[in-house]
């Protein structure tokens, strides 16, 4: 039985040599660079993929929430940083955290590093959260008062050491040309390097730089003063990307295999088993139109590049519809499957919750989901 | 310790006492009018809660999927439509499911009426499904020889029974008021009563006619020349409902309680724990912009009204960021709660998968991921 024989409803393929090859290319730019690669977990969400950082020589990783950290710790990952304001309602986990492994956090707030020093009783490394233009958390780039204020007050605490000052452009996500990613990028490490300027007064010797977008990791040449990255979603890319022009539609490692269940010939439109809890909601913009995914026919050891001009066009809770040319329509029968890149990898990994890879394995993931 | 005390992360929340009176209320109506009620049971996605529509004396259900059928019957639910379009890849499982339930299915070409003459040999229900504007799926309601060709093709094998003719008034859901709703509605109920009508010279006997969405069946006073209703966003509501006129506010059975992580008071800007893979990417219009919810205080039991003028404006993986009044941020801490009205219930329940009753009770759903 062939792979995709087996395959009877929405099922999220991964390229494995794909995937160890984009993480091979990121450590060794890392690595080159002397810059720790610190990858971001919350994109493959699986202890299975874990291990192929771990053949890289991976040692520090990043997550996003205290329950996903203890997922990872619990496959014995020892320098574990959650990259999301701390959620003061887990305080007792994230305090069994930082006994059992090297815990990074990150704050913005007074409150929320008197709340460490008053809970936590183990060290941890605290990182200040800076906004380097993004504004969606992070104390603004340019508010030297606060950022000093803030180092000042965290080292006031024995347990807490501060670690240094991070930040995550994710403007860079809505570039659409390597040079535009490039641009942000290199202005997004002089203003956080501002920043740790801006702190020597209070540190005496420079504190760490961590940045990590995956358009800015990918494209720049020069990763520039930083001491570590933490990009996430370069392990699998996705039609965002491409478009950004992080990737090439060969890195892509993920597509989603669907079967075809209806076809429309008077509008040239396919129904596809694949909605939105398979694929999210989340768009790419092509002409000034959303869309859902790009749609490649399957082929023997994966899918082929994309059809020209054919999109998802609309997505309900389990139906997609592809809007395709009339010759491509004409080849696609119901019952075949169609492979669709989906818009955001990181949501449609976390929706689909298994991979089945090319050789036909599955793997499994965290399951965020769940009880208390 | 009260119900607020033990949420730590993005919760579920479930006023079972309004969503029973959803559920009634159609229940009622249906009744009133002579009309069978066949829920929709992918919205909720639970046995538990299924067992509330026994209550009132429902015995026939909907899903979208094979997968859901099966959970269902499981539970003992005798009588299942699968309203999605006949997955070929899943014709063994759907001839299982033929074998122990009254099981419908919608067929929309003559490939899928083959198929399911050639490998299914217990006898099932199939309903024409009829596109009535929607423009989704389904055959266009003016094209008569085509429905009239399908129930010839039906009636042909004897273990097809034709059922009747069926619809999705879907574009019921964008609609801005309730008079437009329920013009949409009747237009829908009287296009598909056409389709039965050309009908009447193959089957001699009108055959029945299912309809439902959940702005059209709960509005429209009168239900019309139906035979059969199946809506089901109705149980819990959400924003979008909201908005299109379908329910009040008071209506709404579910709210998504997330911890406050950080503020930004420079911009009234509160971020919380509760990102897409909480709520989902579907969104809300006001005003000509996109929200990804309402925002509400909670209280003793439950969650207040929404706070004006406050909506969530952004969403990444885990993050949300609410935008709100100098007055209402001021209000609010880190460490608090706040309630959110997801845009799209039937998508937020399938992110998370796991409903947290007023009283403290948590309830379980179908996991539609997993392997083959």
């Amino acid at each position: 039985m062939s792979l995709f024989d087996q395959i009877v409803k929405p099922t999220l393929l991964l390229d494995t040599r794909k995937a160890q090859l984009n993480i091979e290319k990121m450590a060794l730019k890392a690595r080159a660079q002397n810059i720790r690669f610190r990858p971001h977990f919350k994109t493959h969400l699986s202890n299975t993929i874990g291990n192929w950082f771990r053949a890289c020589d991976v040692t520090s990783i990043t997550v996003s929430s205290v329950d996903m950290a203890l997922y990872f710790a619990k496959n014995g990952w020892k320098d574990i940083l959650i990259a999301f304001p701390v959620n003061w309602r887990q305080i007792q986990t994230i305090q069994h955290l930082a006994d059992i492994v090297k815990l990074g956090l990150i704050v913005e707030s007074s409150d929320t590093i008197k709340l460490l020093a008053q809970h936590l009783h183990s060290p941890v490394d605290v990182w200040i959260k800076i906004d380097v233009g993004n504004k969606r958390t992070g104390v603004d780039w340019e508010n030297t008062a606060l950022v000093q204020q803030l180092a000042t007050e965290i080292r006031a605490f024995s347990h807490l050491r501060l670690a240094g000052v991070l930040t995550h452009a994710g403007h860079t996500y809505h570039a659409t040309s390597k040079s535009e990613i490039v641009e942000i990028y290199n202005e997004s490490v002089e203003r956080i390097n501002t920043t740790r300027k801006d702190l020597l007064p209070i540190t005496l010797t420079p504190v760490e730089v961590s940045v990590g977008d995956t358009p800015g990791c990918s494209v720049a040449e020069s990763l520039g003063p930083v001491d570590e990255i933490r990009p996430g979603n370069f392990i699998f890319y996705d039609a965002q990307q491409l478009i950004a022009g992080s990737c090439s539609f060969e890195d892509i490692a993920v597509s989603v295999a669907c079967p075809v269940v209806a076809k429309h010939p008077d509008r040239n439109e396919i129904i596809i088993y694949g909605g939105a809890i398979h694929l999210s909601k989340d768009t790419i913009e092509v002409n000034g139109k959303n869309y859902f995914g790009l749609v490649s026919l399957p082929e023997q050891n994966g899918w082929q590049p994309p059809l020209e001009n054919a999109f998802v066009t609309r997505l309900s809770q389990e139906h997609g519809m592809i809007k395709m040319t009339p010759e491509d329509f004409s080849r696609v029968n119901i019952g075949d499957l169609l492979c669709v890149t989906p818009a955001h990898s990181c949501l449609t990994v976390q929706a689909l919750r298994y991979y089945l890879t090319l050789d036909g394995e599955w793997i499994s993931t965290f399951d965020s989901t769940g009880l208390g």
